[in-house]
């Protein structure tokens, strides 16, 4: 039976990897790249770079794919028909990967950046390839250490404040309203800076950018103090590199609401 | 200066251990290791091996300290005098240790289970300690794998559902109430299985217990059908063993309320 490993390799830091990844890695023949475009050169690149430092030269196979764009122009709609199109389309990409790159009893592997358990698609499209009944695979997780963990440790503060929740969203929700019945928020995947629109109130943000890599940005403090510097440091950074990954949390104090 | 590194171990498979975690514990000289009374003897031991496995015998010293228990008898109150008093009395443990054991230009470590980030006191105490003045000292962070990573991981399930929030509570305020604005609930630190009371609800739990140690115990299911079983394994598991660290995620059925 094919077997596949999904691997959480932190958040861009290398040193992140877990000693249990670096195992998966050395019992897998091949690795799956996906690339999603712009992104492209620099994340393929640091993955292959993971793969040279930790496994023996010629041990292993790595197949590139190109994992298609979501269609955005379709809106918000979560289940829209453009959703739906996508999602097909990558579980036919992963299935032919699985089918036509993996032998019968070979082991392969996905590399996810992060923890595949936090807004990662990987495990959905092999629940579908898997329902689709085409191909046969065990498959496993492999736990990685989060865009959100690295943030709040190079932050040196806690995800949660003394007994209190913690909510992980999405830019979109958060440019709906601030969610009910918490006040630490950290926001995943916002293109837009929804935090602009809370820069009145009594909220501390804590940004960062490229965690753990090289061109690291961090920024923190009172939103109307912070938000415009570090609007106006993505910016630059977009421009600079051609793509951004950023994620932050926000701190409401006691008392405001 | 004195360093001090909190370093985020994992959930309890020393594998777990990220890279960068392994090299901070090299350049450490003094390993404190604080227990909590009856967890003692097991979870002592499992860092005490850790040490043992990364680092060369007579590399490092380790010195042990009695984490005082908190006063629970006073209820619930989170600021009540006796949660000021325990927190007193641990910033006095913690100034105490690094002082009295870390040479002026040494480096100690807090080896923390899971993530230092996600209800973990030692940032809190740590920030306490430099507050109080008598001693200075730099610290960083080293994340780790949460439990709740590795809950999922296990479970071979994401945290969050597509484009979804997902939040991180207690037990305690799990039983005030199912959260408002998400259908996915990680909840931490249960000791009275505030699940129970959302048997009748459509809601999975997937729950796990000593998640990646050789005691590892998983569940899931509806709650209805699942509860009762977590209930007993919970019980006869905690008798044998004389404590136990268990966490899960509650995934409610859209068109449910």
């Amino acid at each position: 039976m094919r077997k596949i490993h999904v691997i959480g390799i932190g958040a861009g830091d290398p040193d992140q990897l877990t000693l249990q990844a670096v195992k998966a890695m050395r019992g897998t023949d091949v690795f799956f790249l996906l690339d999603k475009g712009e992104v492209k050169s620099d994340l393929t690149q640091l993955r292959r770079d993971i793969l040279d430092a930790h496994l023996p030269e010629g041990s292993y196979r790595v197949v590139e794919a190109r994992d298609p764009e979501r269609d955005r122009r379709a809106g918000g709609a979560e289940y829209s028909p453009a959703v739906e199109d996508w999602r097909t389309a990558r579980a036919g990409i992963y299935e032919r990967l699985i089918t036509g790159e993996l032998g019968e009893d070979g082991t392969g592997a996905f590399l996810v950046w992060g923890d595949p358990s936090l807004y990662d698609s990987t495990l959905g499209i092999l629940e579908e390839v898997l329902a689709r009944g085409a191909v046969e695979f065990a498959y496993d997780v492999v736990p990685g250490i989060s865009s959100v963990s690295s943030l709040v440790a190079r932050h040196r503060t806690g995800l949660n404040r003394v007994a209190r929740p913690v909510q992980i969203t999405t830019g979109r929700r958060l440019a709906e309203g601030f969610p009910d019945g918490v006040d630490d928020v950290v926001v995943m995947l916002d293109a837009h800076q929804a935090f602009r629109q809370y820069a009145d109130e009594d909220i501390d943000i804590y940004w960062g950018a490229y965690i753990g890599t090289p061109d690291e940005i961090l920024v923190s403090g009172p939103i109307g103090e912070a938000g415009p510097r570090i609007e106006r440091l993505r910016a630059e950074a977009r421009e600079r590199k051609g793509w951004i990954m950023d994620t932050y949390l926000l701190r409401r104090h006691p008392g405001d609401a």
